[in-house]
């Protein structure tokens, strides 16, 4: 007979999902009520207010998908991009390869443009797609990629596609909250985020954002969205304010519950607050590993804090490592994906997970283990 | 400055979400671990294990999907459907619609076998579409439609599409575990259900079953699948058991502790005695309802026992005595569909709905209501 689940504890420093704060998941325990409840109206109109801040943004059009952020990207490119459509995707990461898989499966015509994996999207390369492609009508690309731990130039990216009248798609899935999001001052047209990186709230929902301009190339279209869930013309009807509310889809009430306190939670800290207490860790985290001797995947100017992808020393079976770090330490880190499993470990310090304790207890345990495997070797 | 949101304590009784017990929540509030942690690999293997008895199924894929109801249905037709594929789609309400919706933007030939809404899908006509279309490639049918309160027999629809090489798809969002649902005895190749309807669980994840045969049509696809986020052949890596786990997108981690619980719980009341429990509260709530002059939708015989439409009295307010349920008896109950708008109200025995006491509560404010009503006309 299968009883009733009871988790472990553990301390979160994986790529995401991030520590949880026991304010978030008590809110996301409190008792249901329907999906179109004017209460619960009250609660998605002050999500859109809270998630415009996060994402820095005046766009109507932002709100959370009721799905993990694989959906919210998939909402972003099945809506703007229409088979024909050229579209230039930005390629140094495993969620670029993401995007460039949605590029296809809506029967848009991709341009890659490849960058190295820890490396930050060249917009020089960017810059010479449009120039060899100028009727391509969509960029997208990764601001953050979590495979990698790079940070690419949003603004210099954005500022291009728009000098050759395109519209930007941006996966800020773990930039937002953790360092500068900018949707607006970038010119951003759509962004698409997750709720359990650096805003520490429990996976499966996708803070997406879309400009004016991406709503009018929407309402454009010639054919229709080939999701029926993840169609932007439906979803709004549900999602917009005032007036007649239009039942689309059953809104997932308690995870919502949960993201409305941590948006409020990043509202009392303030988001510049956060990206300095990211920031801060980040540099503590950094220290210690280099006395570790562990080196760091990606160029210092291009590292994003909140996500510390660093080689796995020669000789050590970092699976062996990860599988001590959990089982002793109860400390997640991440391992390598694609090109990457095996060679590096992503150490995350996302949202509630960016704190002092969190960084001295991961120094410390990588530091046992390390120097046992080295003994051992 | 929004601050933290506290719902009202409401009484579910529309058509989903269902009363959601305090077990269930708690178990959502436990501490967020990894969805790569092997001890949420556990509770994925035991969620899979408690689906199957759900859906009486010895079917190996079956699992939750980490999206709403919705995310659940186009996961069956993206992967089943191929353009070009002729599809019988039946409709007699909302979701039988949706279904044709989803059949047309996978570039499926659809033909439709309408009936009355209220009604039941008539397994003659359904006949009668397959010999005029033998070419049709599936069958697809709601099982309990949740905008009319009509159940249809499955067993008998599933036999015909068998009958002519078709494959099945069932909504059964309405009657898992409310009703009997009985997947391989009935010979469904492919199933979509709901957390929030009689599992009373919190909206947003969709648990599905796939038969051999159906996976065998996944495997044979000349083209890709639309959708990343929906692609079975991706989203097995994910959750198939033993061996390597393949990432590929984060569950939402919280929610599924809380189906996991709520699957507990009908395993401990056992698959017939809930059936038993949402039949014995209908009749209760009937004679309460027609106590009070109010007549049902549907015919005794095709009528669901958790979803109860009832015509309102000429001459009432809907709109107004739902919206003095909600704000004087803290009762929630639902408003009708599309056709039925204004027409029907529906009244949800679901889960934990399914109670005495809530039964009481509704005939009792209902006779408020209506008695005050009837007077001020």
């Amino acid at each position: 007979m299968i009883s009733s689940f009871t988790p472990p504890q553990r301390i979160l420093m994986g790529p995401g999902p991030s520590d949880v704060p026991q304010r978030i998941l008590d809110a996301m325990a409190r008792p249901t009520i329907g999906h179109l409840d004017p209460a619960f109206a009250e609660l998605m109109e002050q999500t859109k207010t809270l998630l415009r801040y996060a994402f820095q943004t005046e766009n109507a059009l932002t709100f959370p998908v009721s799905a993990p952020g694989s959906a919210g990207m998939e909402m972003c490119f099945v809506n703007l991009v229409e088979p024909g459509d050229t579209v230039i995707v930005c390629r140094n990461g495993v969620f670029g390869g993401r995007m460039l898989e949605n590029v296809k499966r809506c029967g848009g015509v991709p341009v890659v443009v490849d960058d190295a994996w820890g490396a930050a999207v060249d917009p020089a390369k960017v810059r010479a797609a449009f120039e060899a492609n100028p009727q391509a009508r969509m960029l997208a690309f990764v601001h953050a990629e979590t495979s990698t731990g790079a940070q690419s130039d949003a603004a210099a990216l954005a500022a291009i596609a728009r000098e050759f009248g395109a519209l930007t798609i941006m996966d800020c899935v773990t930039s937002l909250g953790g360092t500068p999001v900018r949707v607006d001052e970038w010119g951003i047209d759509a962004a698409y985020s997750g709720s359990q990186k650096c805003l520490s709230c429990t996976p499966g929902l996708s803070p997406v954002t879309f400009s004016e301009r991406a709503v009018e190339r929407v309402r454009a279209r010639r054919m229709p969205v080939q999701s029926w869930f993840l169609d932007l013309s439906l979803v709004l009807g549900y999602w917009q304010s005032g007036g007649h509310r239009t039942y689309h889809h059953t809104a997932p009430v308690n995870p919502m519950y949960a993201l409305h306190e941590a948006l409020v939670m990043l509202r009392e800290e303030g988001l510049e607050n956060a990206w300095a207490r990211h920031r801060a860790m980040h540099l503590r985290l950094k220290a210690e590993l280099e006395a570790l001797g562990l080196s760091f995947v990606v160029a210092e100017q291009d590292r994003l804090p909140q996500l510390n992808a660093v080689h796995v020393p020669a000789g050590v079976d970092e699976a062996a490592i990860r599988a001590r770090l959990l089982t002793e330490f109860d400390l997640e880190i991440g391992a390598g994906l694609g090109d990457m499993a095996g060679k590096i470990w992503r150490i995350g310090l996302m949202g509630h997970s960016a704190r002092e304790e969190n960084v001295l207890h991961c120094a410390d345990a990588l530091r046992q283990c390390l120097g046992g495997e080295r003994m051992a070797a």
